[in-house]
């Protein structure tokens, strides 16, 4: 089913999305892979904290099990 | 059963939900799809903190481990 | 045994409960399903926090790894 | 072997055993089950807060993530 | 390998161990089992909180998500 | 696909990464080997708390439990 | 591959290694063996507490999720 939550990533690769991480971190970025853990691979991404860029961060893998929430 | 807690989020496929996370964080949204950690999609999705509005957010998928309930 | 715990949950399904929950919150509510990771689905559920009823929720898909202990 | 964790619980069914819990509640009951979870179903419990009886609380099913020790 | 670490605990059963929980409490007793969770089962066994004893426990079932080491 | 977050961090293997750890804990080090917990083997890695250098650490082997992130 | 992180353990066993655990505690001492969880056993160990010796603990078996690095 095309709305289950990882068909959805499935459906965003190669487009920007925002991650948002436990605590007050965000990721903005393109997302290149994800795997059943929600561990993420995001390229040109940019972190944010508090909702302000903090860092040009280039490629960046995430650990799944820091998500929140993926939102295209 | 249908009264299973994953059968009850098959039931309101399609319908508005809120989802409680962990901390202050709400989302309001349609619910378009979910699995069996409870990892959850949204649409037309509203953020809210402490039960104020604080974001249009769209699509969002959320990881399952972050959810106390969710209420239809 | 009826006395292990998800039996004692399968011999109260449709009977009213209190849910603790990890923080403050418990839900009291009839216990409509359950599964092993004692994910619960209760109806006609109000959410007290510290003891007070702050929501009439109705249904509510709570997820197990939140729950302290249930009561009958 | 009659000492390994899960049989010493089993030798001790039908007693009255003290459950501590993370925080500062502890369940004093009568042990009616248990599973490969530590999940314990408890009759005639009582809540303690500080080592204070706070509740009368009956029959009570804990989910096991949430004990540090059982003691009969 | 009899220095694995649950091989360890093997070696040392009936011996009196240390046991260093999660927070700032601790049990000293006579180890009469484990499993692979490291649950364990302690006779004769006395609380210590920030070094003092507290309390003479007798017997106690240790969960073993709670344990920081053990130490014979 | 050479995107997936453990297919990424392969290619990365033998080249400087920033690995951010839960907490305000950085090491910056050679990437030597992986597994499938994001158990992680440096080398030439050095600590760094809020961004200073605090410790040359030489090899370290991270439990990928603390993870937030790992980027090349 | 002898750089994956369990097979660099296996690489310093019976030499001195570092261990940092969650919180301000650490462990220096000789790693006797180690599992698939990470839980360790360590022979002449010494615990310090923010850098500072406090206790010589001899033989102890650390439980895997506590841990954050070994360092050789």
């Amino acid at each position: 089913m095309g709305n289950r939550p990882l068909d959805k990533l499935n459906n965003v690769l190669n487009e920007s999305v925002l991650v948002r991480l436990k605590g007050s971190r965000e990721f903005r970025g393109i997302l290149q892979g994800y795997d059943v853990h929600m561990n993420l691979t995001l390229e040109d991404a940019e972190e944010l904290v508090d909702g302000v860029v903090t860092r040009q961060i280039g490629t960046v893998v995430v650990r799944g099990d820091n998500v929140v929430y993926v939102s295209p």
